[in-house]
């Protein structure tokens, strides 16, 4: 079956979350006098994303959006660090997650990979992070796609095929594309066509996230500009 | 209230449906040997859809997306014809609703509007439909909202209201765009606030839609390049 379209992890596949967010942290604590471990900060605040999705996920709480729980968590580690600011100040840090910049090679490699196949996102990020952040770096959807919009968080089935339906394509002709192996071994057991990206960096520069084997998936690539290539885009 | 998004209506308001669609079946007609009343042929077969809609919004069918609503109008307009053709040539040209070419000054004022807003479709057409749309016409959207993504057809206050929440803006930042004043009075009373842009060959050249009063809406516009210079963009 033909791939028509590629569905995009976003943070950690297209965007460089943890540095973009170590940057907007350390700016906010000149801004505010207020010092810490700003990449242990970030760290712990991308640490609470999991369990908060997967509550949403066991039906714990009902239907939220990253940013909200983004911000839940936010208020817990400023309590924590005992940094004391205004609600607009806390609002404005929480959307650092809808500035993040992208990796080297991801507008160059989406942009070629547009002219020959639809791209959309397909992120646990709400659709106004997605949209804001897309805008900011320039990167070129064909369409910004959430589990927002499906109403359920990756890996649920439901995001992956969910996604199928509304572009109107086959699982089989859908490629998910990510950083992540478990996103991808979601996808694939969903029926779709699977491709991994490793960023090595993700996690910065002491944790070395493990390489999945090469057989594992469809595609394996180094970065966007080799995965364009192996697509011939 | 600082406007932070505009929605934009599709059919009629951004891309010239009518010519495009008669343009599409004068070429089906070509390929496969039959001639019928073109133009006519294309007023009939958008005027099933919004009876179409309303059997959706009534709750008398389930959510059914345009494509498929297109379709079955379609199916009934050969028939009536006396056309007979594949399933797959039935498939193709009801995807020339994929197809639409944009009114000239569309891809221009988007473009224009775009460095100072967001910028998002919010129309009846599937998000299929409007992703294949843009991406052949160039349409620069920051993401693709539908009718689909909310389950409720516009009129319905639910398009509207789900479309500032996805957005994270209040109803009263979100401007609605488009040709057809009932589209713009359901929007307005939702909150929005509301534009309008005259058409006056979306019906063709001999019925001229009647242009509302010039203090209805809170712009009023003669094409997508004044209703840019009109918001200083």
């Amino acid at each position: 079956m033909p791939i028509r379209a590629l569905a995009f992890d976003v943070f950690g596949t297209v965007v460089d979350w943890r540095s973009s967010i170590i940057a907007e942290l350390s700016e906010f604590g000149r801004e505010h006098g207020v010092d810490a471990d700003w990449s242990r900060f970030a760290d712990d605040w991308r640490a609470g994303y999991v369990p908060a999705m997967d509550r949403v996920r066991r039906g714990e709480l009902p239907w939220t959006r990253i940013d909200d729980l983004h911000r839940g968590r936010l208020v817990e580690l400023l309590d924590q660090a005992a940094i004391t600011v205004s609600d607009t100040d806390i609002d404005h840090l929480n959307r650092a997650w809808h500035r993040l910049d992208p990796w080297p090679d991801s507008v160059a490699g989406l942009t070629r990979l547009k002219q020959r196949f639809l791209i959309t996102t397909l992120s646990n990020g709400n659709v106004s992070l997605l949209t804001d952040m897309a805008k900011r770096a320039g990167l070129p959807w064909d369409c910004v796609l959430s589990a927002e919009i499906f109403g359920h968080y990756k890996p649920d089935r439901e995001a992956y095929l969910g996604t199928a339906h509304i572009l109107d394509v086959a699982p089989g002709e859908l490629m998910m594309v990510a950083a992540h192996p478990s996103d991808l071994r979601a996808a694939r057991d969903a029926g779709l066509v699977t491709a991994y990206v490793h960023r090595p960096l993700e996690q910065g520069p002491d944790r070395t996230p493990e390489r999945p084997g090469h057989d594992e998936f469809d595609i394996t690539a180094s970065d966007f500009g080799d995965f364009a290539d192996q697509l011939g885009a």
